[in-house]
């Protein structure tokens, strides 16, 4: 029983140890609902269903923007929880961060103006999109993003990340995240794949179960932890266009076999609220979708939390998706398809003035209200916010700390993702001349991404500037009198995060001649959703354009790739040494790669992403065998060509590994039998290094859907010393071995199957 | 009632004054049917349901390869059609075209051989994919392939065309061809959107409909006419991938709304056969889909005709999809499905004793067989081949004649569209001095694309040598001393489609000072099926490059695009006044280029599909309103980016049009009623023009799926004097405002509707 498994193994141990005190809990809390419940008025549930922005509370010359520095509106927060009896609040005005003390001023002063208005005494749930540490809170730990932390591939580290994370948050008097993301990142051109944990199903479960276990504990009520929010439920990347919120189509088996599984996952271990999908699925958006909301999430899946739309997704059922003729009709259709809190975020009146009326019209009926407060108000009552509603900076005084910063390096450093080393040009000695160019180089804003003290994460050099760029950190790696930085290339500021100029790009190519290695750093500007689409994958033109003239000097050239989403390199990376791939490592990204590029590091990062070679060659690893047909005999010779960059799983280390021995314990196994693989590990090199094993299954015919090529069912990262071995051992059971027919219903068919990991292969038959 | 309307109307009536007549003849066919199958024995009625490819009979190296000059074997046909009675041949062999009498030596021997040892004087059915004219026979009439068709608008040539193709192909003594493709062209990347239609359901459902009446007039028993094969039963364009034979995923809706109305309109239309897409839906290969293959094309739509599987695709369920263990599972698959005849092409006996060995075992039922041998003997009687087997050259004068080749022109004259023409630098006169460069430039074989004399079109200058390539024609019309054509940029000969070579470019570019005008003929070598896969829908990188260093000229630059796919041009596009796209316009398509140029034709093709600007933003004009979503209130200001280069329906002309007094005729309409549209177009310019009004809709709401922005409903092609106005009047049915919802069934809804045509707008409501 290896780790991915282990971890979903052992979070279900806790949980059940806990269950006993947890049910008596539960039961509480239900008898203490239904008591509110049962003496509030419609106006008042209707309030409770009801989520505004920040914005909205505070001063400024409209409802949609706020004066600095930020100062709550008495007299609309009196209309707002006097009158409306609205029940949470979401964001940060004015659009970026604020300190801990300035956190705990706005939100206490929100419960406040909420508890003195409010006859029931209901404190308000405060939400923010802490996505990689505390988003909107100056001097938190930003750790990697998502993606990065799917690279490092250790479980441990992530529950860790969230843990400190929702420490700080809660130092922010904020008790509710809306993270972690468990969309299957399978599209490269999706703005927000670097939210996710890549492009396998089983990489997401593993990771988003220990982030929703850091988020939560086995306590929502403990004062360091905050609710999660597992987010968008579902099938949110696999839009037809890569664009953000735009139409997907998806098979029902598809929708189960890729896309629900890290959300059951995450359900099964507790998390306690999920966001909605704001696309659209075959046709229907998600947010109008009965089947996909109560049916499935609510009913098969038994999630009992609350379920809150994304961002004005009511509104866009009307205004957007033309699906409701009115704002009202909008409504209708969210709540009665299952939605509980409307994220609305910014015209009250209009969902509560309506909702209530449509109560009042029979068209919502009254136990479809009580089932969506009740499911709030248990939150609001599990995070504890009806004896404490505010927690207190001062009470956190881990709050950025060293310790805290450390975890975020160890991600860091565990997620980077030796991609080549031809020659073994890595690592660099220490007693070298570097240039460092490129738009990237120098750039706290790129190591971190979008949703980093603001939206975009546009602010990012303020916020952090005492934190290290890749040119800080390899100055204090090796000395500034060995560092050259010139940009080549610059991101225009206040532009598109794709606005580019060249910026001394001939000295650059010049100053090369007078440098032992170029450290040539490519990728992308910050973004996330709309603003982040893209229509063309390929590395912009001015980057690929710095990349040709820098490798025509004939130096050794190492490109460092900082990037969201994987920009294709292919029109220079074949003259190019050494490929470092450092996704969005966070704060201490910079230091990360200086140590990896001077070994203080060995890389141990895989991908979590297939890297593709071409903009219209984008599929992922999971994929159907038609997709590489070999070629056919005959005249017509058909072949397919499936050619990525860089595989799903690859990455390089400063030492080799040898596998051997790849062993299935029975030929035969029955079905509803385990089955036990072992495979030997060796460190045949000269450095100690850390292996990620991963397990891949093929079933070899199936009869319901074309089965896929072959699909990641365990990993397990271990490290060795120069000349260890290790025998690793994996147990896959029943549920590994099934796959969902065109009805939707698992299938677990008698038949091959093959067992590969790393080169190795080996085969088993399935009996009945 | 306008051109498409009463082109559809006028095959409804032609075909219901046939009905009493055709009713007669087909009850006596019926009858001629039951009695054959009634003693005929199971290894009969198998070999009934195979079909077999040319080279398995002819001499040859094996059976995957013909000797040339090709020559029957006899001992080989003794086994084929004495032991396993096959019922179907297909294919040239040896892979190239022969001339009329050579194809009458070949298939008058096969019909020969097949009578002499069949009990039952079962003639064979021999099938050609002869789809822009008599594919594989020399000196026929190779018209503009379908995508060029669809920018001409004019049903009457498509029919005429597929009239003439029909002759050509009797002449050739073969009786059935693999064509039209009906196919939704939705996506630029697949490397066969040039044998469809377009992107739009309505164009492919009115020119689908023209050219299966074309094919097959009223009676296919005419030795003028053929059995027609829609293809490919349904949605093989909408890959994920954009590669050939991948998976697809396709709602229940999108498959009725969009992939369905082309077939269902040619289905309607008398066509005899139909072809079964080789890709994936939903998971499921469409070989070995019940629903579609039985449910939905022959219970639901009625469909009696013969159902022909594409390439090896039972073979593929096996040996490609995984869906079967076994080729005898695979079989049991697709006949259970609704497959009548298997495409095998070679190992014929694994077919006949599998199929023949599960009938026995019960696996698939006699009355299967029996339904998929009634219906391939009813096209065989209806073809009126028991009577007459062969139909020889000498009774096909017109093959290849003035008359037919000036049909050919004609479309492609009518296709040819004018994408820019910036300061009206177009029509040239004829007294300049030109440069022509580029690969396009003196090629016959990228004028037809694929399926020209070979598959992949490869041999075309050889066949062709006769015809007039671009430069050939422009020498026609100003003088060879004018005219100085350097490639700059030439395919590689053997090689696949993408190979390029940089052939003189410098002197390209130097002579360009010579010449007042340069001709840049750009675009894509001949390719079809998983051999144009594509990885990058950007014109080549050394066609760019040629494109970009002859703007840097400073001289007036054409260019004439000829290509089977919209390869990108955004990069360069802004330095070119004069833009003309000839698509795959056939052997006349450089006279009509020329023409065009030169202003003896004045263009008035309009693009079938959407022409993309960038690699990843290739959605077509059929979308939802969350693709160019607006800018939102608030501090989340999303905003979608619909930006194509250039629009669905595009396309220019040398003079100007004029568009007023958009009239509906009644504001408020009750549904079932019909709704009448006017408006009146004027030439505004000084030369004659031809016009393609097109009516768009809009659902303005819709409650079971989000609405597609606007759909294409009418469209006629008219032509104006200088100075003309015409008044053009469309008449909607109430199906013209159905939309299909997530169930599958039609929809009309109260509520607003928009029509535009041009920049005009209109509403009306439609009400209970």
């Amino acid at each position: 029983m290896k780790k991915g498994f282990k971890n979903l193994a052992l979070t279900t141990l806790l949980l059940a140890a806990a269950l006993g005190h947890a049910q008596q809990k539960q039961q509480d809390i239900d008898k203490k609902v239904d008591a509110l419940i049962a003496k509030m008025t419609l106006e008042e549930k209707v309030g409770q269903m009801a989520q505004i922005t920040l914005d909205v509370l505070c001063k400024g010359d409209n409802r949609f923007s706020s004066t600095q520095p930020l100062t709550l509106d008495d007299a609309e927060m009196k209309k707002v929880f006097g009158k409306y009896h609205i029940g949470s609040v979401l964001n940060i005005a004015g659009g970026q961060a604020v300190t801990p003390q300035k956190w705990y001023e706005l939100i206490s002063g929100v419960q406040k103006a909420s508890l003195a208005t409010d006859k029931n005494k209901i404190p308000v749930l405060y939400g923010v999109d802490e996505i990689h540490g505390a988003t909107y809170t100056d001097g938190a730990t930003m750790f990697p993003q998502e993606i990065a932390q799917a690279a490092a591939r250790n479980p441990k580290l992530t529950e860790l990340g969230a843990s400190i994370t929702a420490y700080e948050t809660r130092a922010s008097n904020i008790p509710w995240t809306f993270s972690p993301v468990l969309d299957l990142g399978m599209d490269p051109r999706f703005p927000r794949q670097w939210e996710s944990f890549g492009e396998d199903p089983y990489l997401c479960s593993v990771l988003g179960v220990a982030m929703v276990h850091g988020f939560e504990g086995n306590n929502i009520g403990d004062a360091q932890k905050v609710a999660s929010c597992i987010k968008h439920f579902l099938g949110y990347h696999a839009a037809t266009s890569g664009k953000d919120r735009t139409p997907a189509y998806i098979s029902e088996d598809a929708l189960r076999e890729y896309h629900l599984p890290s959300f059951k996952a995450a359900i099964e271990a507790g998390a306690q609220t999920i966001m909605i999908n704001s696309g659209v699925i075959n046709g229907v958006p998600v947010h109008a979708n009965y089947d996909i909301l109560t049916k499935l999430l609510k009913d098969e899946l038994g999630f009992k939390g609350l379920v809150v739309t994304d961002w004005a997704d009511i509104e866009n059922l009307h205004k957007r998706d033309r699906m409701a003729a009115s704002d009202k009709e909008a409504i209708v259709l969210a709540i009665n398809a299952g939605i509980d809190m409307s994220m609305i975020p910014y015209q009250y009146e209009v969902f509560c003035d309506n909702l209530i009326a449509l109560v009042k019209e029979g068209k919502v009926k009254q136990e479809r209200i009580d089932d969506a407060v009740r499911r709030i108000l248990k939150v609001k009552y599990a995070l504890n916010l009806f004896d404490k509603p505010n927690t207190n900076p001062k009470d956190y005084p881990k709050f950025g700390s060293k310790e805290h910063q450390k975890a975020s390096y160890d991600m860091a450093a565990e997620a980077i993702t030796l991609l080549k080393n031809e020659g073994n040009v890595l690592p660099l000695k220490k007693n070298i001349k570097v240039l460092i160019t490129g738009p990237n180089a120098n750039s706290m804003r790129t190591l971190n991404g979008g949703w980093t003290y603001t939206w975009q994460g546009d602010k990012t050099d303020q916020y952090a500037a005492k934190y290290n760029t890749i040119v800080e950190a390899v100055e204090n790696e090796i000395g500034k009198a060995n560092v050259t930085y010139i940009p080549g290339v610059s991101y225009k500021a206040g532009g598109h995060y794709y606005d580019e100029l060249a910026d001394k790009m001939d000295e650059a190519v010049a100053a090369a001649k007078n440098a032992d290695v170029i450290l040539l750093c490519l990728g992308e500007n910050s973004y996330t959703e709309k603003p982040g689409d893209m229509n063309d994958l390929y590395m912009s033109d001015l980057q690929t354009e710095l990349a040709q003239k820098i490798a025509t000097t004939g130096k050794t050239v190492i490109l460092i790739l900082n990037e969201g989403r994987p920009r294709l390199i292919s029109k220079f990376e074949s003259n190019i040494k050494g490929i470092v791939q450092s996704y969005l490592p966070g704060n201490f990204g910079g230091d990360a790669i200086a140590d990896v590029l001077f070994g203080d590091v060995n890389p141990s990062g895989k991908l979590p992403y297939t890297y593709p070679r071409y903009p219209n060659a984008t599929i992922s690893y999971i994929h159907k065998p038609s997709e590489e047909q070999k070629k056919a005999e005959g005249v017509y010779n058909y072949e397919a060509d499936y050619n990525p960059q860089y595989a799903f799983g690859h990455g390089l280390s400063y030492t080799t590994f040898s596998y051997k021995d790849l062993k299935v314990n029975k030929a035969s196994v029955k079905k509803g039998e385990n089955v036990q693989i072992t495979i030997v590990v060796t460190n045949t090199g000269k450095v100690a290094g850390k292996e990620v094993v991963h397990l891949f299954t093929s079933d070899l015919y199936a009869t319901s859907v074309t089965p896929d090529v072959k699909r990641l069912r365990r990993f397990e990262k271990i490290d060795l010393k120069p000349g260890e071995s290790k025998i690793v051992t994996f147990e896959l059971n029943p549920k590994d071995l099934t796959y969902v027919g065109r009805d939707g219903k698992d299938i677990l068919e008698a038949g091959d199957f093959e067992i590969s990991i790393e080169k190795l292969k080996a085969t088993f038959t399935l009996s009945e």
